[in-house]
């Protein structure tokens, strides 16, 4: 039999979907989203599963000390690194059936087909699942492909603990999944494609199939904390307080108000504040609250930082004590330009409208991008909703997806096969 | 030995200043504060210590089923109800050293005053530890006094929780406070006088050693909830957000101008406010909170009411859901006429400058002046400051409070003997 025209591969919609309704139900919950917390029993389950799937096509299935998983099919040249696709199938307490799963089960599908038409590539295939990409259960979020790129330290990583004190590497024993490979370490890959929902709501509004990621925004994370005088709430004069709350709330208004004047693009967000001592009568003395500002361009990300900053020496001025310490520093990241034209002529070949998008939100690719040429495809999600369980995208927009990505990875490994050597 | 004569009985201001010290080392904070929250082993320590120096003074001492302590002694008539005073020995989580302390401590010096002088009263005098006046373990605050005051029902009160799930009652049996008595059955009191530090400016910026309580203002709170919608902080643009936190924190500004629009005795306040799902990266979807609004004169805080809700119909409006549960109302309270005269009249026999003042707070006091003659006395604290560790009043001001203290209930005593029976 010979050799099927690449561009005649079809990924088969109803397997995929099957696949996603299936692995759906290990930790499925009521109203129809997804509970499966990284390294749980139910991640074990489900990893369990990719596992029994992938060795059933023939591929060698291996596990890194951060327990992601590699599911590699061999093809002409074992000496060629492998083009890898991938995501992620941990989710949020209160996830959808997609945010990662798709990236995963679509890259299986992908390879499925491959297998079944007997399609030989160029260079090897991986099919990976990153650990603890959500950060929902041990933070910070990405652990794995952090480490794979070069982010985070092996055993600062594998001594990250959740809320009760479980450590990450322990847990990873209890469910069997702490390989010998050390992560990232002798393991290139030539390409990395990930698929993805684009929890935003441009693709759906403007009707497109296909979201060719050029890259991820930039994310800053600040933690500012406002101290003022706990009083009492009854006896206090107004003139006379120095009211935590009521300077922060302002703050907030202002962050809000920032991201607005920075539109149509930035966004900024205070997600998580606590108040002290928090109680009905007291007049608020301290109150300690994350800053989360985004935009693709990191001049303009920067010129937020400081208007923030000026806003909180306002607040100061008023007599409370503002101290602002930032946490989290993400750059933009702009994808690989090979891999992104493979991304968009491959959403032309199968007919499917695209345009150019950012992601807004990061992922496993922003770090495999730090030592790997990578890519990312969206798909849409109804009302850009995610992180929800009322996340959703439709059969029809999975499987565009998935095609996309077989395309991808194909046109990739001819530009590999033709590169001189 | 002849009686003395009641003019001549004189507090011991180190005494007293020496109870505060010492029963303050129970619950003492490193800051010179207390945490001496209600029903713990800390507050069973300074009731045992209570019990002990009263009845070293020869006290009855007797306790209810809500844990309110009453040592009794008696006076010539034993068919007279007892002229009681008191406050709490119960602390906010970091509180100061006077906020209740003095109240009971500087009874108890009064008591020890007529005891070590032999002067024998016309009714029976009753200094009174009154349980869970914070409300900072239990809600609602001053629960003992409100079953006394017939505000609370006994079962209802004894049923209450605190944010670990355990029962008031409960908590009052383990730490051997829960008396057989009904609180508040067959206890009638001919007065109640509660001596308090004013946890407000006024006293201070005016130079007095006295405020003559006349009654307290009205307070109102309610639990306000604003629903928006929880999605991606990073992918969901700013135009399409409802960002429960940025509403909420507009609410708080408004309100903070409401009473300041009401000077100048007008206070309005958020003390408590939680943030759900409170992740830095996802935009809040709710947050509930509450509002504090108190004024001497109901009308004006009826009307503050009504611009509090006019400001939430404004944020509904903006496409979020505002829901406004009222938990607590207490009318102004006036207190009675002839109690308060013989406050006024003691600070000036004691050579003391006062004023008149309304409380801003409610205390136990309130409650109890629902079934009896009640005044209250302050004395000024540093800064106003209360409910905070650095809480502050010099011996002398505590010597004067307990000094005028002792004189009203001698003067009402004296008043009752001379009644027509």
């Amino acid at each position: 039999m010979p050799a099927p025209a690449a561009s005649n591969l079809q990924i088969d919609p109803e397997r995929l979907w099957g696949d996603l309704m299936e692995t759906a139900k290990i930790g499925g919950t009521p109203n129809g989203g997804i509970c499966r917390l990284t390294l749980t029993d139910l991640d074990r389950q489900v990893r369990d599963w990719f596992c029994r799937e992938a060795k059933a096509l023939g591929c060698t299935v291996t596990v890194d000390d951060m327990g992601a998983i590699y599911a590699r099919r061999e093809g002409q040249r074992r000496d060629v690194p492998p083009i890898a696709m991938g995501s992620h199938l941990d989710t949020q307490p209160s996830g959808g059936k997609f945010d990662g799963a798709l990236g995963v089960l679509a890259a299986l599908e992908a390879l499925r087909t491959l297998h079944r038409a007997g399609y030989e590539t160029f260079a090897p295939i991986e099919v990976i699942n990153w650990t603890n990409e959500e950060g929902a259960r041990f933070a910070p979020a990405m652990l794995a492909s952090g480490v794979f790129g070069g982010v985070f330290e092996r055993d600062w990583a594998a001594a990250r603990q959740d809320r009760a004190g479980v450590v990450f590497g322990d847990a990873l024993e209890k469910i069997g999944y702490r390989g010998p490979a050390k992560c990232g370490d002798r393991h290139p890959l030539s390409a990395f494609f990930e698929l993805h929902i684009e929890q935003g709501p441009y693709l759906e509004a403007e009707g497109k199939d296909i979201g060719v990621v050029s890259g991820i925004q930039a994310i800053r994370w600040y933690e500012v904390t406002v101290v003022g005088n706990e009083t009492h709430a009854g006896t206090t004069p107004m003139p006379r307080r120095k009211d935590a709350l009521v300077a922060a709330s302002r703050i907030v208004a202002r962050i809000d108000a920032l991201a607005c004047e920075n539109a149509p693009l930035a966004v900024g967000t205070v997600g998580w504040l606590e108040v002290r001592p928090n109680s009905p009568n007291v007049v608020p003395g301290q109150v300690t609250f994350t800053v989360d500002l985004r935009h693709p361009d990191e001049t303009i990300v920067e010129a937020m930082e400081t208007e923030l900053r000026r806003i909180l020496y306002g607040i100061a001025d008023e007599g409370l004590r503002v101290e602002m310490k930032p946490i989290w520093h993400q750059p933009p990241v702009v994808f690989d330009k090979t891999c992104v034209a493979a991304v968009r002529a491959a959403a032309q070949a199968c007919g499917l409208t695209s345009r150019d998008i950012v992601s807004g939100a990061g992922h496993d690719a922003a770090y495999v991008s730090r030592v790997t040429p990578t890519a990312m495809i969206f798909v849409p999600c109804r009302d850009g909703l995610s992180h929800n369980e009322a996340e959703f995208t439709s059969k029809e927009q999975c499987a565009a997806g998935a095609q996309v990505l077989l395309q991808a990875v194909l046109a990739f490994d001819r530009e590999l096969a033709a590169r001189p050597r």
